[in-house]
């Protein structure tokens, strides 16, 4: 795409096509303007192939309200639809609309509430509430899903491949599978959920981390149809990067070329007073190879040089590699943890792409429409009572137990504080007859998850570090129980309604069903 | 991000940080601008799911090449890349090399060669050919297989899911589910694999194609929570939208309330003289309700509306949802064909995530490097056989047999004809006894692959649009046996060296082992 198209692609028209007609739709009725409160949330975790996560992280906030205060609705926008045909060659949005988009078409009179960035979150829970002009709330839908979907499925993933590499050093690689410019989404929302760094250069520098990486195959390839082979090239690299020294050892035969090569060139860096940093592999059994080489690497006196892995890594391979160490590595005299203590992992491909669960179902629902002042929840029902979303303004809650553990979230009305329920009662949110009643001295603290992030367009909101992110990450894992957290298997964590909000919800579900039948 | 970030980010710099040390060493060693060769190609065919397919599209040059003319090294880039520290706190950059960098840090010295956007294509044939300055050509393989990988990808989907629902039309709805700010390449491969239209409005204004949309829940449910139901939302639309009122008719009841009112709608519309134009289903059993609904919509006097479905379309479940159709719509008396004819696809997730296979393994490996003048081969030995990369500098034919049908893709040495090869013999790239031998007459016609794109940098290529380039895949895949062409179990498509060609890897492969071994 050109520089000159791209501002359009990426500006306020980056929104379904049927955001725009129900815009107009809703200006043609005087709705436009009509306050309106959707929700965003996810309805289940993502499913690895059968294998259900436990928990989420939540990412891709920022993004979102930097593009909101960007973008907006200019005379070039306005004219690409104005010169839109509908099927009887007519023009498709009239000129009193395209006026008002002209002028009121910015996200300026929006306000928003969310659960930050790096937080834990589960299913059902709203993790962005839009309240603002019912127009421009509807267009948002499609730009808001796109960054907060994406960024959030990338975050969980990242979360569960560093908690199955065991809090090894874990590096993002993913830019070359990755979909196309959302390679640097996906590289923060990485950055955010679990990796310690990222080889991207760009997203790197622009987040304030040092990009990190080692060398390619074809730089040995190169050495070695100039004449010099492998040797020459880990020589070259030492000369150049001698306190950065860390070799790809797989190009000709890793354990009877580019092992004993790198060996060699580390003793020749060691002699000139330098610590070699260590190798990489990237084919063949990780397992293995990673026993191997700590055993020859140990040997020729680097015990501390790390083994970089690569090739198809996610949070089952590495599982797999890390179990087959645990049983290879005695074999050879070798504790598994000091062989484990050695790794790092390169992981591209299955953590930009979410392999096994390539999207996140995350949905934006009209829950509200204010008239004459008032607010009016909305609802949809639908045949699946687990689908119909939660009606009206809520307040999200997690209540932690007495071991400081997270043991629900809560949704309630806007009127109502749960620390003020004692005893409390935990609603399963489509099942009359299932409920928990929690004493008050079973619950150690009850936290409100919402954040003010926009009010009439105004920021009002302080965007954390992304340290300051994975800060939130690391302290709402500590507190997941290790049975939700889980990567096979998770117990199932408790999303909860008050008695209030059921009731409600309930009510609007038998009006609307007696509304269709008497239509 | 913010557009003050955007720039680094998109630019230059949106690489691997490797490619940036290795462009480095290069330098010190005096190899940065001698010319060398990388073919970019993948190694095998999607696989989603234990199924793999018969073929890919490929898409995404257009877009590379106006990267690379775009982004060059300024004095931002250069800055950041002087602030980087190595493991020692020393500047990881040295002055000389940035100062070569910010000079001629551009891609305009690159020669490029491809075969088309929207062709089918075969895994070892090389999709892309890069040559020139090997630092250069360097820097350049993470983007381009950015740029190219996940185009290609998308596109094969398209491709499938429009042979899959037997060229009804296919509408690409994924912005909401896709990759952040990749969902626009997404759209536009989408386009080039086989969506007619796409919902991404501002993608759409610049390809020159008409956005289609229908509308949301949402517009229902706000016309109910305001007391006017969902006969209310489909009148308001009918009278803003009187020539293009397609409703989707799942928020409450599809088949007691949504299609009964849609009809009454309808009749109104039809009353005015307009033609009403469908419904959307979006939920519950597709295959079903489409027999219902074709059976309601034409007793009520409207046989030709269009029936819309969405929701986690693909291949497989459109496939089964016409085998449904064909065992059910004769039951209600109807012909299957004439329901199917009217069906319309919106297919958003697993389009854009490519469902079941979310990457292309496609790999940019050096095939050579000048020395002195003289192009010398490269390669990289691998333990698989079929993982050695063709070496060389090599063109690509495709054979037709005398049904026209192509028979196999055959790569040869530069300076080889095989045209003027009788018998042609095509070697198995792995296997030295197998072989086919063809006869002259069983050749209808061999052609040449690759298109000159860059030429030294500069442009000798005209970029076709998304309609010619669709006009190539269309060619393309009639030109294939429906065997490989199949959605599962496809015949293996043949990709062949030359005897030549199949010499030259031999050869390189054991004086790599020998060269390796005398070390």
């Amino acid at each position: 795409m050109k520089a000159s198209e791209r501002h359009i692609a990426e500006g306020i028209l980056f929104t379904d096509q049927y955001q725009l007609t129900m815009a107009q739709l809703y200006f043609r009725m005087g709705m436009h303007e009509q306050p309106a409160q959707f929700d965003h949330f996810f309805r289940s975790y993502p499913d690895y192939g059968g294998h259900k996560a436990g928990y989420c992280i939540n990412a891709g906030l920022a993004w979102l309200v930097d593009w909101m205060r960007e973008v907006r609705f200019g005379p070039e926008e306005i004219e690409l639809l104005r010169s839109q045909r509908g099927q009887a060659g007519q023009p498709l949005f009239a000129d009193d609309f395209l006026q008002w988009l002209g002028r009121e078409g910015t996200f300026e009179g929006l306000s928003l509430r969310a659960i930050p960035e790096g937080r834990v979150v589960h299913p059902d829970v709203p993790l962005t509430v839009v309240q603002g002009p019912l127009a421009m709330a509807q267009i948002l839908e499609s730009p808001l899903l796109n960054h907060l979907n994406y960024q959030s499925l990338i975050a969980t993933k990242a979360a569960r491949i560093r908690q199955a590499g065991r809090g090894q050093l874990l590096l993002e690689f993913g830019m070359r599978r990755g979909p196309a410019q959302g390679a640097n989404a996906g590289a923060r929302a990485a950055l955010i959920g679990g990796a310690d760094f990222s080889s991207n250069a760009g997203m790197s520098h622009v987040l304030g981390f040092s990009p990190k990486g080692t060398h390619a195959h074809s730089m040995v390839q190169a050495f070695m149809a100039l004449g010099q082979g492998e040797l020459g090239a880990f020589r070259a690299y030492a000369e150049v990067y001698p306190d950065d020294c860390l070799l790809l050892v797989d190009t000709m035969d890793t354990l009877d070329s580019g092992i004993p090569n790198a060996i060699k060139v580390f003793e020749e860096l060691k002699r000139k007073g330098h610590e070699p940093l260590g190798i990489r592999l990237d084919s063949g059994d990780l397992a293995h190879l990673s026993v191997q080489a700590a055993r020859m690497l140990s040997q020729a006196g680097f015990p501390k040089a790390q083994i970089v892995l690569s090739n198809q890594l996610d949070e089952f391979t590495l599982w797999q590699i890390l179990s087959q160490i645990g049983q290879e590595a005695p074999q050879y005299g070798l504790e598994p943890d000091d062989v484990i203590e050695r790794l790092v992992y390169g992981v591209g491909t299955r953590l930009i792409t979410s392999e096994g669960c390539p999207a996140l179902d995350g949905v934006y629902k009209l829950v509200g429409v204010q008239a004459r002042g008032e607010w009016i929840p909305a609802i949809k029902v639908s045949e699946t009572p687990a689908k119909v979303p939660n009606p009206g303004d809520k307040r999200a809650w997690r209540i932690y137990d007495r071991r400081g553990k997270a043991t629900a979230d809560l949704l309630g009305t806007a009127e109502e504080d749960p620390r003020r329920m004692k005893p409390l009662r935990l609603q399963h949110p489509s099942e009359q007859e299932t409920y928990r009643i929690l004493d008050p001295k079973e619950i150690s603290h009850i936290e409100a998850l919402f954040c003010d992030i926009l009010r009439d367009g105004r920021q009002v909101y302080d965007f954390p570090s992304i340290e300051q992110i994975r800060e939130l990450r690391r302290k709402d894992l500590d507190r997941l129980d290790t049975g939700v957290r889980r990567l096979l298997n998770p117990h199932l964590y408790h999303v909860s309604l008050t008695g209030r909000l059921w009731d409600l919800k309930q009510d609007l579900i038998r009006s609307a069903q007696e509304g269709a039948a008497s239509e």
